[in-house]
């Protein structure tokens, strides 16, 4: 495979999607996942496993898992809100497993109807579950922190709490940390606050951001993010996400716009801008009512883009 | 007046109704002037001492000019092409001039008709005249050097090109350096490289950055250039701008958005972003047709965002 400097990782079949009010049907999201694949993105959140009563959008998780894993070179990964969905991910041999707790109390109790204290021993238990699988099928563990920004419940979310889950769930056996914007409250300096306190507090682990574009600064963020060394970023294809019940909100940062602002910085990620965008279209005839967002897709590559003078700033990358 | 950490100019009076085909009348562009001076916006770039021929929408520069500057605090600031524009600013009594010459032959050619050095020549003259005037009449000259990060028709820009010119700049007697990302081609690492070079080379004048937010970056190059020590930002209500010819183009970084970010970083810009969002809609009534941007707009502030709490960052400033 390619050598990348920037890991993006697409997450927008499971965080764009859990809130679309139509399905999107199971061969959208495989030729979806297929033409990112194609298009060399090398990791995708493919779904949730989540019971369907209470998303039906991830009805089809087996399935998109199953077909997903068939793809070479991709590693396929999903969200799990529990133990049942460790479960179920290891059972279809998903490669990566992202469990999910709100380090706001409010939020997680709203979320996964948890305390943040049985939402860590569950980790745990799902950290063992993992480590007594056969080599071959041990999916990598994924500690996620919802709401480490803040929260629409509790407002400010305290550092500190953010970095006791951190390094609990880095104790437990979590071999990447994830820091998600959950609600978009995130700015520059908050970013370089958490990540560091983070980054410090769990060693070698990598840590990669999760940020939301709500209040238009999630490529601020990532900016702020690459300062601290941070080199995951997760992001959805056209910004796809919002919320049907809430107009002012948006989905995740832009994976089109993500991709060319740092290939631009002359930080590679593997991805073919062109091919990126092109994939648009076809999300955009499945469901034509899903708010796409994006500039890149409005304005288009700037001219001279793939002359090699442009790349004379890689070297010169802190 | 308020001490700020941060000077956020309006340029959406100029560079946002330069190319829009509709005129805007005198008295909304004033009301718009006053509504945001109310709001806290210390200097506005009020209007663009061009021939009316050549940008009708400009036809009434003596008025705007006239009436802005009764307005108490507010630092009024003009765009200038040339030395006959300069002649204007100073009988008429702007407080500041900003002088826009293209680091790309070809884009200068194409703007003022003009070679670079015969560009260049001009401001040497037009900062001679500025030294002739009274202490109490005399306007602050900004050396701005357009296309600094690309051009759409040569393509790459060279840092040493833009560095000789600021340099230059400065010599004549530049009291402020802009660098404008003029097509939108700018990335956080160029823009890095750029304000480190340039502001190396000027030292103690000021130098202000003025990005386009055609590919979605604009404010993740804020944040760079934050990183370098630039203060002093460009920006327009809405992020108005676009060009009616060009569909994909947008304008300036979104005025609203920027203050949001750098206010949510614990830096003071004096501007109350309540206010700021309700003259949108003065100017949307005004301009119906006007494409408008902004994130904040569309999602709100956020919950707790005035408790003070959430100022905990500031001390943390870099």
């Amino acid at each position: 495979m390619q050598q990348v400097d920037v890991i993006v990782r697409e997450v927008g079949l499971r965080d764009g999607l859990q809130i679309h009010p139509v399905f999107m049907p199971t061969e959208t999201k495989l030729a979806w996942i297929q033409a990112e694949a194609a298009a060399g993105v090398s990791e995708i959140e493919v779904t949730s496993y989540v019971p369907a009563k209470v998303v039906p959008q991830f009805i089809d998780a087996e399935a998109v898992t199953l077909e997903a894993l068939k793809i070479t070179g991709l590693k396929v990964s999903a969200l799990i809100p529990n133990y049942r969905g460790a479960e179920r991910g290891i059972e279809l041999g998903a490669q990566k497993l992202n469990f999910v707790m709100s380090v706001s109390q409010t939020h997680n109790l709203k979320n996964v109807r948890r305390e943040r204290e049985e939402s860590l021993a569950d980790f745990v238990r799902i950290a063992q579950l993992v480590r007594e699988q056969p080599e071959a099928r041990r999916p990598i563990l994924v500690g996620g922190l919802a709401t480490a920004f803040g929260c629409s419940y509790e407002g400010r979310v305290p550092v500190a709490d953010v970095v006791k889950y951190a390094v609990a769930f880095a104790e437990a056996g979590a071999q990447e940390i994830v820091v998600p914007d959950t609600v978009g409250y995130a700015d520059p300096q908050q970013v370089r606050t958490v990540f560091k306190a983070v980054m410090d507090a769990v060693g070698p682990i990598p840590v990669a951001a999760h940020f939301h574009d709500t209040r238009g600064i999630g490529l601020a963020n990532v900016t702020a993010a690459l300062d601290c060394g941070v080199r995951r970023f997760d992001a959805s294809l056209a910004g796809m996400g919002g919320c049907p019940f809430a107009p002012g909100a948006t989905g995740n940062i832009v994976m089109d716009d993500l991709c060319f602002m740092l290939e631009s910085m002359g930080l590679k990620t593997g991805v073919d801008l062109a091919q990126l965008l092109a994939i648009r279209e076809m999300v955009r005839q499945a469901l034509p009512d899903i708010e796409m967002h994006g500039a890149l897709a409005r304005a288009g590559l700037p001219k001279h883009f793939e002359k090699p003078g442009r790349r004379q700033l890689e070297s010169e990358l802190v």
